[in-house]
């Protein structure tokens, strides 16, 4: 920000939490905040333990994305490499993790671009978005249950395809427009270069 | 896409739905789906009505902002104006909704400019972006147990703050890619002047 901004008549304090629900994939907690005029609410929502997602650029200039079935949104859809993060892991080590697994590729240079909240409303997940060049086809390393296909395309394509509905999922959506930028030079990384895992 | 495309070995089909968590604001389910190898597996998401969420461009060029505590971040989110759909409630009427009562500013033309899915991992929720210009300065008309800042900012700003960190909200760096590429002309939308709410 420009200046500095006094935000203490905005802000709400925990004063009590309940654990709503523990499954086997989500976490919901209600805590009970005091509200800046005093009052009292509650608020609903997801604990998760973070994810990375992956803007893999292959020596062409094309762009590494999946298509994957999303059951909650009972599609499949074209997105980035992404995963959540493991117990106290690394977020650099996870997004190598995660697109050796996913796709079979390994990079030799990475840098950070950013981090992004998907769902302010009901979930405390970020996501830490890294690029990632100089890559290396090999064989991936899916999970059980996941089923997914990997593709290239170039970056105007895939610019194309978040304006014209294609392409939906608000991280790759985010990651378009740091994609947009870096390749335009209005965005500069901090490229690395970084062993395999 | 540009060509069709096989899906069939990615989709999975519901079998079975168990209702999770029905809480104040959150409401969880979970399926059992047919994996895409005969295999089973379970689906834990949100139930979510779907949302919109709003680019006002004031006449001088600059962009409606909030600054908002959002608690299951815990802290202040610089955004754009969002909001929940009422139970059957139009897009539209909603964005124009939202708008007014978060803001207080009516709009003369509106554009559709997309739709993203914020959360495809965990929820269903959609999100309908609209971008809003003619605008109106009036009174708004907070929920309670609603606390937030209106401001103006300039494009520029906007998209150094989706570099620099300031901003994290997806769906906000989502806007600012389509903001971007209006602004610029990559991106054509399609105005349409509409009464009032």
């Amino acid at each position: 920000m420009t200046q500095p901004v006094d935000d203490s008549h905005l802000v709400e304090h925990t004063v009590g939490r309940e654990e709503l629900l523990a499954g086997n994939f989500l976490k919901v907690v209600r805590d009970t905040v005091r509200l800046p005029d005093g009052g009292s609410a509650t608020r609903e929502y997801i604990r998760h333990p973070g994810a990375v997602a992956i803007v893999g650029l292959t020596g062409d200039g094309q762009v590494v994305l999946e298509r994957q079935w999303r059951h909650p949104v009972a599609r499949v859809m074209v997105e980035v490499p992404a995963g959540k993060l493991d117990a106290g892991e690394d977020p650099l080590a996870c997004a190598q993790r995660e697109l050796l697994e996913e796709t079979g590729y390994t990079a030799r240079e990475w840098a950070l671009a950013g981090q992004l909240h998907p769902c302010i409303g009901y979930s405390d997940e970020f996501i830490e978005v890294w690029f990632a060049r100089g890559l290396t086809a090999g064989e991936r390393r899916l999970d059980a249950e996941e089923f997914l296909d990997v593709f290239l395309a170039r970056p105007e394509q895939l610019l194309d395809w978040c304006q014209d509905g294609t392409v939906t999922d608000g991280k790759t959506i985010s990651c378009a427009l740091w994609l947009q930028n870096v390749l335009s030079g209005r965005m500069v990384l901090d490229w690395r270069v970084i062993s395999p895992p």
